[in-house]
């Protein structure tokens, strides 16, 4: 077997002894007579690995307690909408646009927010430049505001977010970190949410991730769907304890 | 090894068979040197798995060449709101509701439709029995009729799916087959749209699947997340010629 070098800025390599524990635990996972792929999932051996994933991460990332883990799907496309949707308050949205991603957050935003104002734009030099923070033109009273800490496609990077309080605004900032999660450490204090598919830096695609401050949750708009309304997604917490009226095993 | 028998109404079990080639190409698919996971959604090994696992589904459930075949995410909850935000245009709606999957569906379609019709409901009969077609009061011009054609958790099936036309309605018929799809026939001259998650008898949970005739895609409200609008979602001949703007290498 010649296992190749992958650079490739989609899916990433995962380790191989990773991959060697999920080979050989597909039959049997921890002796259920189970896979994964088999259980249910609102038993006592599913709910275990989704806390052990949610505090493996919440270690890694050094996650605080008033931050929801949310495993989600739908990947970062999704979430350009599904942010709008649980957070703008179809008030104004502030986004900084400095590629490509941060262009589609910003033409997604503008479904749901009564406003899509660019406070700063990379866009006159190609955005091969990031646009210094002390320029930006962040509104007031903005529902949030948007910027993607890497942009794959063109390239810049933050290398530190930015302190919007210390930029005198209010608004919690929004970060999509999708390709550089989990490569560096990440400074909440400055965070209202971050998201991220799975499938760069995390594991392999199909999870997005979704870590948002408690407050943030519960102020969706009417017309955001159920699924994608951030305090219906199952933690799992959760999980053990919801059960539709009228139904007799697990809905599902 | 002590593989249980498992009745599981949720995730279903899967063939040994399907499992072991899982786990037994785990590092390396056919040569590539790569797990599936690691693989670029743009290559053409992939293209590839996706090409056969849709012309399998195809001549499994014979699905005609005018329905697309869509490998979606967000399950059967997202569904019934990804379903109106395509086809509602903003009309009518007609629901029949059979048990607490179609209730769910009602209640998600009133925030994208202008109204919700009730064509029949089982709640009298606490969803003990099907209210007959032939008794069905079906609005003239609705965007759709929505049925699940099998209730998980009162228990009610449909053998037959209803010929809506001999009922007096040119709606298309969208049908939430999740919990009975590829257990038998389809007779898809008398659907529309058929959506169900993949985890109760196709496979393991994370994908979703819809069928979905093509004169339905692109008539999606302005409001619909560009992730789940028909017309965007990705298939193994559209995956490889799309490219955005300005992208050196595949977007991600």
């Amino acid at each position: 077997m010649n296992r190749p070098y992958n650079f490739s800025a989609g899916p990433a390599a995962i380790p191989e002894e990773v991959l060697e524990q999920a080979a050989g635990e597909m039959l049997d996972w921890h002796g259920s007579g189970m896979s994964v792929m088999e259980m249910s999932h609102r038993g006592k051996e599913f709910i275990a690995i989704c806390e052990q994933a949610e505090s493996d991460l919440r270690e890694l990332l050094a996650i605080p307690p008033e931050f929801k883990v949310l495993f989600m799907q739908g990947g970062g496309i999704a979430e350009n909408a599904i942010v709008p949707l649980n957070l703008s308050h179809a008030g104004t949205v502030d986004v900084v646009v400095t590629g490509s991603w941060s262009q589609k957050s910003r033409k997604e935003a503008a479904k749901y927010a009564a406003e899509v104002h660019t406070a700063a734009s990379g866009e006159e030099s190609h955005f091969t430049t990031l646009p210094d923070p002390k320029t930006w033109q962040l509104s007031r009273g903005a529902s949030y505001v948007h910027i993607c800490s890497n942009e794959t496609i063109h390239g810049v990077e933050f290398h530190e977010l930015p302190d919007l309080k210390a930029l005198g605004s209010d608004a919690p900032l929004v970060v999509d970190f999708s390709s550089h999660v989990a490569s560096r450490p990440v400074d909440w204090s400055r965070v209202g949410l971050a998201f991220g598919g799975a499938q760069k830096n995390l594991g392999p695609a199909g999870v997005t991730l979704v870590v948002v401050r408690e407050d943030l949750i519960g102020h969706a708009l009417p017309i955001c769907p159920s699924a994608f309304d951030y305090k219906n997604v199952p933690t799992p917490t959760r999980a053990t304890t919801r059960r539709p009226p009228g139904a007799s095993t697990w809905p599902g």
